[in-house]
């Protein structure tokens, strides 16, 4: 194989194959990116089995072939490349020899025999939206997804298409997030659960840009991510999601309005006293008008105030500062709405055509 | 005590004085920076009992007194408040309020009175310099100490004043590193062995500015740096520092002119094969206008070539990169004079008139 690039793309696949490699790993060709060069294109595919990236690299192929190559190692010598011409090419060892000007760098390289290559997928029905989009909603909702092995459909993103509405739904056992976003046209309806490390990686690799469109395939027991040169396939998590509508409530007792800088900023600092170790609940106390924020600890305490547009019952109602931010930190909007039941009742932060919902159960305050 | 600051003034303070505070340590009190108003003046103080800084903070005292407070949460908590007018007053039990506008933070203090204040010195004889300069001169040499319990005085940077000179020396067992500087007026011959960790700190506080001097006074077992607000204090390494002259030499068989930019980049590449753990040595490989530099390991290799300007015998020698690589970062020339006697023998870096020397032992080449 000999192929000639410019360093940038050679960086650029490099740096998006690299997102489905593994960080632990005992089979050590999953630690590899392969790179192929045959009928006039350049290919770099990384698959840890469940996460499967392919990227077209631009560059001139002088002679075809494939080699898989180490993807931490691969990385490392990119970045200390000098910017230009790059030739990369392998010996009948596998030795990839990657020169510019009269620098030579020779890394160990294998076969990609026993490379996984990504499945055949029967692409059927699509969802157009822009890359923009989908980068803002895995955003606005992977933070709330549950990590553990015995449930792991709470490690998914769910997505429901239904008319011309893309519906991202993420809980633990404390939380849900829910974000709706509007499509460009109406398709037939459909449900997955998304595994949310997918999801993070494509938001990695994908650009900010609105105006550049993705593509997502709905398939059997997968779904497939089309963008420019790439193309990413993940597994879907197999099983039903949960009935989240079942629990959320549009009943309150209770409605502040509140700067969410403001809020944020005081919550922030209520964590000086709430931290891992303690797991102190703040406390919220609404009158009206008013918002008063508080924690105590054996360490100290906080005790601010804030103005308020409230309406309904006077409240007091600990919660776990983090999830609370969590849900603030992702909303752009610079007033949020809150609503609260009673002390026991989840706290709902939404806007008025529920375009988001965050529910955050409380924290018992003794 | 009541004191009310800005929180811009507080938040330096802060900072200045934590830079004495240790990271580890059994006796609580050293990690606790002392807040003194008295006589009108707001007073900050940290103490390892090797180093020690005390510094003045702008603000106005209500009420006198003092407490002190774990330099860590101190931190936190300053870096976590709003812009504007603090205030932070006592209370009987050395509760610390922190307010500003309706918010209230309140961290445990103490009554501050086993802490260990810093000695009174005698100040003798003293040097003036630029806050730049010193940071400057810090920066080149203190990388090359030795940080070793066995041997207290390699741990130390050897200043060394004679006329209107300062003269700075750093040695680990591989190398040397030395910088003089020209001072503005001229000095009686004095020198001390002042710890690196001190130099290392003061040089973290200091501005970059040129315009701006500090004071440097030589006491009998301490050293004292004054400049705007803040006087630090250290103890000075007990001892005599290594005869360096007699280990120098400025015989060469080969001396070599090279672009700083472009050696330091192929060495920082062939760093990608000799890591700590391996320790493999890159090839210095001389012949008449060119340096060829290589490295070869188990995970691959690396070879480059330079083109140099040179004079007298070729030669082929070996080094830990990673030594080559610190002197050079320090050095702000665009070339390097670089000159070598034979594999086994030091080579040196330096310029014409000796402004800097840095000396580094070769690695045997089997």
């Amino acid at each position: 194989m000999k192929i000639i690039f410019d360093k940038a793309d050679l960086s650029n696949g490099v740096q998006i194959a690299s997102k489905a490699v593994p960080n632990n790993t005992t089979m050590s060709i999953l630690e590899c990116i392969l790179i192929e060069a045959s009928n006039g294109c350049i290919k770099m595919t990384a698959n840890d089995m469940e996460l499967g990236i392919e990227t077209i690299v631009k560059g001139s192929i002088k002679q075809e072939g494939s080699v898989a190559v180490v993807s931490k190692r691969l990385q490392e010598v990119v970045r200390k490349l000098p910017d230009g011409e790059i030739t990369m090419q392998t010996d009948d060892n596998y030795n990839v020899i990657i020169s510019c000007g009269k620098l030579n760098i020779t890394i160990n390289g294998r076969s990609g025999e026993d490379f996984v290559l990504l499945p055949e997928i029967e692409k059927k029905e699509s969802i157009i939206l822009s890359m923009f989009t989908l980068k803002e909603a895995v955003r606005q909702t992977i933070f709330s997804i549950g990590i553990s092995d015995t449930n792991k459909i709470m490690s998914g993103i769910h997505m429901m298409i239904k008319d011309d509405q893309l519906k991202m739904t993420s809980l633990d056992g404390h939380r849900i997030s829910i974000r709706k976003i509007q499509l460009r046209d109406s398709y037939e309806e459909k449900e997955v659960i998304v595994p949310g490390r997918a999801l993070s990686e494509i938001s990695k690799i994908v650009g900010n840009d609105t105006e550049k469109d993705i593509t997502i395939y709905f398939c059997d027991a997968h779904m497939v991510f089309e963008f420019e040169d790439t193309v990413i396939i993940t597994r879907l998590i197999d099983g039903k999601y949960f009935n989240v509508d079942r629990m959320l409530s549009s009943d309150y007792e209770t409605k502040i309005t509140v700067n969410n800088k403001e809020i944020s900023d005081s919550i922030d600092r209520s964590m000086l006293f709430s931290r891992e170790g303690n797991k102190k609940p703040i406390v919220l106390n609404i009158s009206e008008g008013i918002l008063n924020i508080s924690v105590n600890s054996t360490e100290g305490g906080m005790d601010d105030e804030i103005n308020i547009d409230s309406s309904g019952r006077e409240i007091r109602i600990g919660f776990n500062p983090k999830f609370l931010l969590d849900a603030m930190k992702v909303i752009d909007e610079e007033k949020i709405d809150m609503y609260f039941v009673n002390p026991k009742a989840p706290c709902y932060i939404k806007d008025a055509n529920e375009s988001y919902i965050y529910m955050i159960l409380p924290v018992n305050l003794s």
